[in-house]
């Protein structure tokens, strides 16, 4: 998708426009057909895509009985009016990230990612074996709504940078676009952190009204040009080591399904986890791939003392999230620490060191 | 589960007791059951408890109208019978490991994992989006079968051994357990080895006729005890940077059933190798930490100068598949290669760099 026709679609997510009144969800001979509302533009490269194939799959796995009938950013509201869309009975369901709605419980940053925090497959450890799920159901059981895990970019990249970055010190004042904990991250590092709509970014970066900005990674980057103004591509992002995406359902009208389409939603989610990564672990490499060999990209790794500091700075943001006064936020926390110090004994003593062998051994 | 108990379960892998016959799959009212036959002991952790949850989503999904049955390791053929099984019709699905068919197809391996090959998630960014399926159903087509990916063990662990390992020297003629192509990896960088069913090799390790023995990790490798008899637990595997399981369904049923089952099948499979997978990242580090502070077990790195020979050994393995005679496992070899070179990019410029980092500087 080329800059513009992506740009003209990513608009939407800072604007919105609802649209006008539409149908009641229909019922026909046995048949639903429920709303999706979604936090991605139409057709937004990994995550939009997969907010469309897991509806279109619901509604195969169901032979039709249960048809999923997606609005995309903006369509029938506001992106980021997906949840209270699906709270308030606009929607069924919403295709979007937990930590998005902050607002309503900090503890819900956890189930899409922290600074420094899991990898795509140890997130889903945690919430399948290791107790995510239940927290983040007792969360959500104050809404009404039920989330599933339905996708993962898998570890992001740090941000383009008109500069070089020599030194921690080289942070202070770059006006830099990136948002919620990880912005707060990069502000203690000393950033001028700002955020901005995905549409909005390329144009502050050519005014220079920004110094650096950070997206997602070479997938999505590619399509909103920003090589074109910030030739250092700094990787990896400490801030976003993944970014899950949920599906988010009224919890009410799932639990009056019958049991199998019940089974079909959270089976399609979960196999949308899957394949939404793989695009992703796919798709990355060859974008990386035109924007160093056709856009003279530079890929650089940030300094060790930034990758040290950043640690520093991420266990703080945690660590308050662990002193809050709701308790629920306080369990997520912990539970997540927990889940972290074990599984990253796996990460770091089986799965680290193989790869780092192939990269330095292996040849073909 | 304890070691006796297990190995009574897991001694069938090499024995295989066909029971009587059976009755013709049942059609009640519309509903359908089929049997799948696994190649694992009932209950194996991990493996043999993913086959049954597999079988038991899709009766969920379906809402009964397809109703799997599930027929542990010889208890309707012998394990490495499973795939046969589903050819001549006596089930309609098997649960295994592609590679256990190496002797229909070499190339059937590279479906499971290769030496030195794919992680969990570069698998599946394979075989869903670089061609993988496509050239999987070209192999299976031949046998009237179709396979899905539908679990994964994560990179293994190298081994048990009872001998410190200081340089790849110490490896010859070490009597040494490992099955399959790894095996060949192995035999090239001096070992003496051999294959043996799960149930027989803490026996062998015990009474001194091997030196050391790989399995799978610490989750599946506890319960078999080897610790008792050898304490040096090497990592990681560089011949099984992941096992994939398969689930083979008889592709003429397949394609008789409505579109609705076979989409749950598939959605199912799916879902089955993200939670297979996540069950592994969960437990083996629990089990690791037993195995560590309860019974004396050493880890240990392999020496550089064996993962670097393991290497050139395994780009040799894989090398012969690709001057195969068979176009098929040419092309299979041409397109895995391919697309390792293509996901290394983002494993060793994104998500290594993370988890190095990671593992330096945060600390909770």
């Amino acid at each position: 998708m080329d800059r513009r026709s992506f740009i003209a679609k990513a608009g939407v997510l800072g604007v919105g426009a609802a649209s006008a009144a539409l149908a009641a969800p229909a019922v026909a001979q046995g048949n639903i057909t429920w709303r999706m509302v979604t936090t991605w533009p139409k057709n937004f490269p990994g995550l939009g895509v997969g907010a469309q194939r897991l509806a279109d799959r619901i509604t195969a796995a169901s032979g039709g009985r249960l048809t999923v009938q997606v609005y995309s950013a903006g369509e029938l509201v506001p992106p980021l009016q997906s949840l209270d869309a699906v709270i308030d009975g606009t929607a069924e369901m919403s295709h979007g990230a937990a930590y998005y709605w902050q607002n309503k419980s900090p503890a819900l940053s956890f189930f899409t990612g922290v600074p420094y925090g899991m990898t795509t497959p140890e997130l889903t450890a945690w919430v399948r074996f290791l107790g995510g799920q239940e927290i983040w159901d007792e969360i959500y059981d104050q809404f009404g709504v039920k989330g599933f895990l339905s996708g993962n970019t898998g570890t992001q990249t740090g941000g383009w940078f008109r500069k070089e970055l020599n030194s921690v010190d080289d942070i202070k004042g770059v006006r830099f676009r990136t948002p919620g904990l990880g912005g707060r991250v990069w502000e203690k590092l000393g950033a001028t952190v700002t955020n901005l709509a995905a549409g909005e970014i390329f144009q502050a970066l050519q005014s220079g009204t920004l110094d650096a900005a950070e997206f997602v990674g070479p997938y999505n980057d590619l399509a909103l040009g920003f090589y074109q103004v910030a030739k250092n591509y700094y990787m990896p992002s400490f801030v976003e080591s993944g970014l899950a995406t949920e599906l988010a359902v009224d919890k009410k009208k799932y639990l009056d399904l019958p049991d199998d389409l019940q089974a079909i939603i959270r089976d399609v989610s979960q196999a949308e986890y899957d394949q939404v990564s793989a695009d992703f672990i796919a798709n990355d490499p060859r974008a990386l791939k035109t924007l160093i060999n056709d856009h003279g990209v530079i890929v650089r790794n940030f300094p060790d003392d930034i990758m040290d500091a950043g640690a520093t700075a991420s266990v703080e943001v945690v660590e308050e999230l662990r002193n809050s006064d709701d308790p629920l936020v306080k369990k997520t926390t912990e539970s997540f620490i927990e889940a972290l110090n074990l599984v990253r004994e796996r990460t770091e003593k089986i799965d680290s060191p193989y790869v780092r062998a192939r990269e330095k051994y292996l040849r073909y």
